[in-house]
């Protein structure tokens, strides 16, 4: 390994403010990608891209989100909080700029203004991106607003998952690199995935191998 | 692209109790993966992977990271609790197998159970992952019991951030893939990432550009 720097809180303060949002930004390492989309009481559209997501649990299937209400995306907030409901898209990377450019405070829908169509699933309230390999129907279950800096944690339940068929293994595993799904890094770098290999339950004392 | 498969919330309980752990803990996509390095009060260390943490804000620097209680990194959780410091340690491929073993359940430390050496920073009490190429350093500041599933959500201040120098660009931003840190999807799958680009702010009307 080469020469390594050593950055101390007592100098965060001094760091330039762009440089210090992007390392700090950069600091979780590769953050999942991913488009959501709501709607407001009168059916407007709204699209915008979200990196704090995370898996909870899997038995009731549920998912958090970190929201910013400053930033960006408050649109989202207020949907979400209107009806009760949203949508999580994986990003294709024939599409992350798309992706990218949702975060832009555009007026009406993003879906038109980046050029993403939407794709409704009966009875479900919130629209899809259709483009999107792996489509998620969320209902908001709880906000936890965090008082240490202003976010919001939003806890979903998973209503409907919309996937690419042959990208679902027979044991559950979701191949996302046939599905082409984008991993980013910091406020604007995207990548793609190469798969190293899945390895077995770990146990003790026992070197795991590839499955 | 291919056939779509749909599955609804009302056919969750029926399927299989593997497949749907495995389809649910990817659903958000690619994951960060950091080791967590801990200390118990005597000073007895502990690593575990974490594919939960996630960036909270930049000023101040805050990270969330959520913790099943139930599971095996149960140790970590009595540590942080006990000494109030943790070590986030990015994953480098020549050690991702080290990594997915350190969930195994060791009665003694995993650092020496599964071949990883400890570093220790001057007046930081918590272990990090010597051969890591981006360690972070955290303070416990709070902790949420999220009552909806009994996971923990635990909020750090970043205290101190240990880097590969030769990784952090100009603008604070830092380059995963010469990191060669690594991500991960589900319960088993480790990958690379590969660089697409990084875009230029999002701004109304106006396409992105590569930086």
């Amino acid at each position: 390994m080469s020469h390594t720097k050593t950055f101390r809180i007592e100098q965060f303060a001094d760091l330039e403010k762009y440089f210090r949002r992007n390392l700090m930004n950069c600091l979780s390492g590769y953050k999942s990608l991913n488009l959501v989309g709501t709607m407001d009481a009168q059916r407007q559209t709204n699209l915008a891209p979200f990196s704090q997501v995370f898996h909870l649990g899997a038995s009731p299937a549920l998912m958090g989100m970190i929201i910013r209400p400053d930033s960006v995306p408050r649109h989202t907030l207020q949907n979400i909080e209107a009806t009760g409901y949203y949508t999580l898209n994986h990003v294709h990377s024939d599409f992350y700029q798309e992706a990218h450019q949702a975060a832009a405070r555009y007026e009406g829908s993003e879906f038109e203004a980046v050029g993403l169509d939407t794709l409704f699933s009966e009875g479900f309230p919130a629209p899809y991106v259709k483009s999107s390999p792996l489509k998620i129907g969320l209902k908001l279950e709880e906000k936890h607003p965090l008082a240490i800096n202003s976010t919001i944690m939003l806890i979903g339940s998973v209503q409907e998952i919309i996937i690419q068929e042959d990208c679902v293994a027979e044991d559950g595993f979701i191949d996302l690199e046939k599905l082409g799904t984008v991993t980013c890094a910091g406020l604007d770098a995207y990548y793609t995935g190469q798969k190293l290999g899945r390895l077995t339950y770990p146990k003790p004392y026992k070197k795991p191998s590839l499955i």
